[in-house]
């Protein structure tokens, strides 16, 4: 894939978040990585979704050295890092303050696995980070977000591939996938799930639901007999 | 009928789904049948809405076995096929998977009947399935989706015209009618009835209602002496 | 006025519910009347607002007799009837299940008056009528709806003028006011008064409002020294 | 600035929170400030969005009389006026009835600091003003409004600067900014934050959060070394 390609696709996701309605103003930002060139390009920080171009994207290695651009890259540039080294298998990730997941991370609570909407596109519940200390907070702020999901998956023993998301505590989503688009349709997802599971908590806090049942939805599309689609 | 026109029709009631705003991205499938004929006409598999066109459209016979088309049928046609065949009066099914039913659905409570937008469409409660046990899972699902709504209308002795429109626990909506757009107008209602449901339950929890006025809203738009529209 | 101007009042009235997004389908109805002439102009029944023209609108004299149109009125006709009669002051009546306004009536809960949003157009709570018995169900059904909104102002000593709306239980909102297009306005303005206080109860059960504050705002929009507006 | 300028900068101000979906029919209010001059241009009172245009917009002194234009100035004028007496950094002042903030109004509750996305426009929790007694509702009751929110922020030593709004009471949200842009931006932010935190009150009526999170978001945006944006 050339440079030029990854550019174009990591600006249409970024105007993706704006036509799914999950930002306001420049709350959000897609980065793409090219694994085999060490790239990795990422929206810049602060700039509206109305004046962006593909040429402004920031263009870094897997250090987060700006390499080609002329704007400061994205404030959670860091995360976006830490996500592409903890996790090989992915090639796209997604940061948004989407309403409903925003609202299950302020509220600290994992998104239970209550239904085959879910279980379509997440193996098991949707974990909410750990808070952070003070001390990562006051130290590289942005680095130790990407450090507290990276734990709470090896810690929960989750496996990104299978829970392509995440909710940070007090802060907001971040979702990933093994392509930039399939990034940002777990982004709306996770902000569709959490809206389904805001109302269902809200009508029966005691949601039952078969293990059976998820791991066959998830097979159905995932697995290796999956059998919807083409 | 010829079956062009009911291509027609079913390719048009899938589209229905996206601007009633039921479905995100494949999620949701409409089917029609010719009963005379025995043939249904059913949406492909994982197909995006913006992509599809009448001849995507895959038809089956009753049994399921593919007539005519190049895609595999969307794969909730077993479900689709069982209704068929349990409901006789039904020409048209839908399955999505909206926001507010997909919750009562997770929370796996039926939809009572409170209130006269309900009583205009459904007879009675809207009944949520019984969980499916791991060996319906892991069996023929998708036939055992089916099986199970078609146990919860004869063993509850709800009558499927009076009430075109089911919850699957843990899933989502199915609704049917006699006709496809039928299907999809009960689609529309099903979602809006589950959120009022939603927003007056949690107003008040015991939610009294007169039957008297569910079998008057009722009646005088589906009974003998309808007197509602021209 | 000329009919022909009531007519295109009344016709474009019905058309801003939907713009509004009050109604689905065919949920939903207005009406205008010439005191002079006393000719009532209404909604035909069932009749989908696309194919709408005002040509299609009934009129009815006071009694409810078909005077001109060649369609069935609203099957709501005898409840804008009776409030044509009750309410001499009023000049336009809408019907509709407007989301918010409707599961207050299925809660069978007034809106309390908690807000100068509520204060600018309703001067008290909004009432809910009681429930319909079962002979006023089984009799004139639509009349006896426009009775008990009656008796509903009368009996609670409510100034139909002060409070131009009601929840009727169990069914869903009916407005009024000094003209067809200000019958439309508070139809708006009951929907959005009753989603706020939907929110304001869920954060706050207990909910105390100076009174002087709702008299207050009233006062200086629609009082004898109004000063809002031009 | 040309008082042109300023005129053009309110105008599109105002059009703004219709185009942000902050208000209905003519409920809510911009005004700028030329401090220069001792200008401010506000909107008149009761006219619509469509109609409005620069021209008629009200130019009044900082004793609020009426310097330019043929029309009222907004009833909330006098509420401005204390804002930008009491607020000296301040250059733009909105008013809306926007529904989650205006139900947290109605609530009579603060929103918390529960999130980055509060924290990165908000220092810390949005106040919400004492009711106001019937003197001061009896009184100059627009005037009191402002002096009611001066109050809460002197008293409860808040400065404005870092919480750029206030929840009135029974009333509904006013914000500020040192631009008309800002302070339309935060009205639109403070609508969301409600609704966030909303949702995440419902979830968990418990939410802690790390003041130094809040801290560090509020810095990294507003702070002596911010480095979010260009």
């Amino acid at each position: 894939m050339m440079l030029r390609e990854l550019k174009e696709i990591v600006f249409e996701a970024n105007l993706d978040l704006v036509r799914h309605r999950l930002v306001l103003f420049t709350w959000g930002n897609v980065s793409g990585i090219d694994r085999e060139r060490g790239l990795i390009v990422i929206k810049p920080s602060g700039v509206s979704y109305r004046e962006l171009t593909a040429d402004m994207l920031a263009v870094l290695d897997v250090q987060g050295n700006l390499v080609e651009g002329q704007l400061h890259p994205s404030s959670d540039t860091p995360t976006h890092l830490v996500l592409y080294h903890s996790f090989p298998e992915i090639a796209g990730v997604v940061h948004t303050h989407s309403t409903y997941a925003t609202a299950w991370s302020q509220a600290q609570r994992d998104i239970p696995a209550n239904g085959t909407t879910h279980a379509d596109y997440f193996y098991q519940e949707i974990p909410c980070t750990r808070s952070m200390t003070s001390p990562e907070i006051l130290g590289n702020y942005e680095t130790e977000t990407g450090n507290v999901i990276a734990e709470c998956f090896r810690t929960r023993q989750i496996n990104p591939v299978d829970v392509p998301g995440v909710l940070v505590a007090n802060h907001g989503p971040f979702t990933w996938g093994d392509s930039v688009s399939r990034a940002v349709e777990n982004a709306v997802v996770l902000e569709e799930v959490a809206r389904i599971a805001f109302l269902s908590d809200s009508l029966n806090p005691v949601l039952p639901m078969n293990p059976l049942l998820v791991e066959k939805h998830f097979a159905r599309k995932h697995g290796n007999n999956a059998y919807y689609g083409q």
